[in-house]
């Protein structure tokens, strides 16, 4: 099983094509970063329009039954979710239109101060809001999973324990292993694996202890040495965003929130991760890394299925 | 010149009917508590349809010059404007889009967190965000009084200090006077007057305070003292909500960001302060209180008019 719980490609038959080729069963693709409701919805319109498309590659997962009916048909399941709350509005009733549209992962902030609570980004950090609170547990009476990737650190701690049910980060690497705000805490994977939630390793450059120059090695080591600690509650979260033009790494970074302009660009992927056709290096990596199969299995994508499993 | 900073009432022809019976030459009306750009529109379009039906009554003031026309024509000018961002979305634009629609106040919070700020009722109040921060700056280059009624105590201190001009607190009292977070603290009052703001004084009697029980001579005590102690800083925001049913104070409360069912109702207004007729009371208290006639002139309205004059 091969699930992977974040990307953000310009997609297309060839990515799609590549998904087949990486035996890739499963992907969480973002539809919202800063959109409200009417652009969310033409982001999910789009989407079905590929369902229809390219109905012999890939199939929209609603559930984990839709993960092993596409697997058994040799396609992807797409599961679709938002990295801002901002599809919400300001609007609680919204969480149950979404969930049943579909959508199943939503992140309560991104980089800044959302409704719900603040993103890494922001120099304040009150938590998890009024808002928020009822937020996160709508989320998990409706089956969506609360993904605190892109939180403040409070914002995160707060959102784990005001969850009745497990929570997941689904794009992230330690802090420990490279120092970003965007990476975790040690505080904050302690506290998931008390709590049965997931954490997804990035392959996201900036993410990655030496950037693009980061070795397989280096990478699969640290998720070896995460897994001999904490156990299976690890996955993959790629966070690819393959064929992306630079202008969307500015939308994502600074949406319509600010008027600074920044220069940001697409940092190369590390060589042995271009796209989705490189999973057989990643699950060969772990295993040189000393993992068991079973181990590596997990991370590849069987301790996601259980999470969504449980969760559904 | 008369100018209340704040009223949401059931608007009516027999509302403006008073409103002309008190001489009130302008108002600012409230055309968004928690809607989104959508249904701030229909509620903008309500007004204009207004101005139309009733053109001998009421006229949409852009600005001051609209109010000094409205006062040589037998008319009561109205100011638009929202108690919270959210018809901001997560747009910094639409600060120029809603300017050139001639809305004229916008709080940075109502209650709870909003993109720019905590409000009052928020536990924690992590201050200006950084969209708040632009936001404060966005709205006075395009000619938008900030409002900081509702907002926490840092955030309300923050936006003051981040301003390059002069903002507000439309309607709330002295929280010296009557203890609640909905009004204001001494270190909000001194830094409105280091820096040329203003504050409304609320009839409301949730800020008053005996409540509805307040008598005319407490109040104007109390708004003379503050002269006396600070200067010609203040007018009259008086929160007046004429005719409407409990549902409002509900919606304003509730919005559509909580789970939560309150029993809230609309207190009754002081006996002094039922509706517009009574602006002669309020003069005649000012007066007793022994206020000058000039100071007397400025709360009620010539203060507010300045202000805005210098701002526009």
């Amino acid at each position: 099983m091969r699930f992977d719980a974040l990307q953000y490609c310009a997609w297309s038959r060839e990515v799609f094509e590549q998904m087949r080729a990486g035996r890739l069963d499963a992907v969480h693709a973002t539809i919202a970063y800063h959109e409200g409701v009417r652009d969310t919805l033409a982001n999910l319109a789009d989407w079905h329009r590929r369902f229809e498309d390219h109905a012999d590659l890939i199939v929209h997962a609603r559930g984990p039954e839709d993960v092993r009916r596409a697997r058994a048909t040799g396609r992807t399941a797409v599961v679709l979710g938002f990295q801002n709350p901002s599809p919400l509005e300001a609007d609680l009733g919204m969480i149950r239109v979404w969930a049943d549209l579909g959508v199943r992962f939503v992140q309560p902030t991104y980089n800044v101060q959302s409704l719900l609570g603040a993103g890494w980004q922001e120099p304040v950090d009150g938590g998890l809001t009024r808002m928020g609170r009822e937020a996160v547990a709508g989320m998990q009476r409706h089956g969506i999973v609360v993904d605190l990737s892109h939180a403040g650190e409070r914002t995160a701690l707060e959102a784990i324990d005001a969850a009745e049910r497990p929570v997941a980060v689904t794009h992230a690497n330690p802090r420990a292993w490279r120092d970003t705000g965007r990476n975790v805490s040690d505080a904050v994977i302690e506290r998931l694996a008390r709590t049965g939630g997931m954490l997804g390793f990035s392959l996201y450059p900036h993410h990655l202890r030496d950037g693009p120059e980061t070795t397989r090695a280096a990478f699969c080591g640290m998720v070896a040495a995460q897994v001999r600690r904490f156990g299976d509650m690890f996955g993959i979260g790629s966070d690819l965003c393959q064929g992306q033009p630079d202008a969307v790494v500015r939308w994502m970074r600074e949406g319509r929130w600010t008027r600074e302009r920044g220069e940001a660009t697409f940092p190369p992927q590390p060589a042995w991760f271009r796209d989705n056709r490189d999973w057989d290096g990643i699950e060969a990596g772990l295993l040189e890394a000393g993992l068991t199969a079973e181990q590596v299995e997990g991370v590849m994508g069987a301790n996601w299925m259980r999470f969504w499993e449980r969760l559904a």
